[in-house]
């Protein structure tokens, strides 16, 4: 196993806290002279807050144990390629190096849709390795979609089972009240 | 005095809040149903911390204040153009529109050097509105950046005095060796 891998498996067990919670599972580790200066998972949701992604709640650490706001020869591992904020974030912490997991081809900022990491135009800018340990890090995500979808159906299914049965006592009234009128006029 | 000239003003007095700490004058206020619900203020030296940027101070002010990552119906006011981090944290958080006063055209991300705010390959597009009292915007950091240069000349020539007058002691101290040198040599 290469240096690369070992820390981005140290990513990966980021993201299955993620996944545990619910979110989409993304982890990240900063690394400073071989060793995790700041770690990081996906809380969007449960912390209802934007500022939860995994890259910048270990740029925070990193930078409380750095003193710094220059993360300078420092290392970024990530599970999936950085959306448009992270990526904007590492260049403004001068970090030296990302590596990232799966690349995110609809929203991401490391080389998909824009590659903010490695802009000339910029005062820094970032080495990248991509597709370290890719597989594992896409099989999380899609068996994460994969049950989130399972999980909405079934929501789906609930609720319209649920609206069924209110409705069936509403049906049920409307019926024996036709009935009592049939029989009303039975008698007549 | 128009409602964004309004706001603009609340930004400037978070910019001038920076200004006091000798930090770079930028400001931030988030409004919401006409009533700001998020300050912030550059602290970035003074945090020791990338994340420090005025937008995200506010962003994060403002999600807690909502209760919510999403900061629809929301518009916020900046006094200088977002850079790479702060302008993919607007998209993110889905805020609806930014009015800002100076542009930034060195670095900035909502039209200069990227506009990250209204690119159609993201699934958010931001409202953009420029140069709000970009004239007051503009002198404060103008100014800023003067006091800067010469507070940097003033300590560079006291640097060169203090070395020159750590360097004469060292030179009377040889010339007194080599006084008594001289004088042994005459006693001979």
């Amino acid at each position: 196993m290469t240096q690369d891998e070992r820390y981005m498996r140290e990513a990966l067990k980021q993201a299955r806290k993620a996944y545990a919670l619910g979110e989409v599972p993304i982890g990240c580790v900063i690394v400073h002279q071989d060793k995790i200066i700041g770690r990081g998972y996906n809380r969007r949701n449960t912390d209802k807050n934007t500022l939860a992604h995994a890259e910048i709640t270990a740029i925070n650490r990193a930078s409380k144990k750095m003193g710094d706001w220059r993360l300078e020869e420092c290392t970024l591992y990530v599970t999936l390629e950085p959306c448009q904020m992270c990526a904007g974030a590492i260049v403004q912490a001068r970090i030296t190096e990302v590596v990232m997991g799966s690349m995110n081809p609809k929203a991401g900022c490391g080389g998909s849709i824009l590659n903010i990491l490695e802009m000339p135009e910029f005062n820094h800018q970032v080495q990248v390795k991509r597709g370290v340990l890719a597989e594992e890090c896409t099989q999380m995500l899609t068996l994460f979609f994969k049950e989130l979808r399972v999980r909405n159906k079934l929501e789906k299914e609930a609720a319209r089972e649920r609206a069924l049965s209110e409705q069936i006592p509403e049906k049920k009234k409307e019926e024996s009240v036709e009935m009592k009128g049939k029989m009303e006029y039975n008698k007549k």
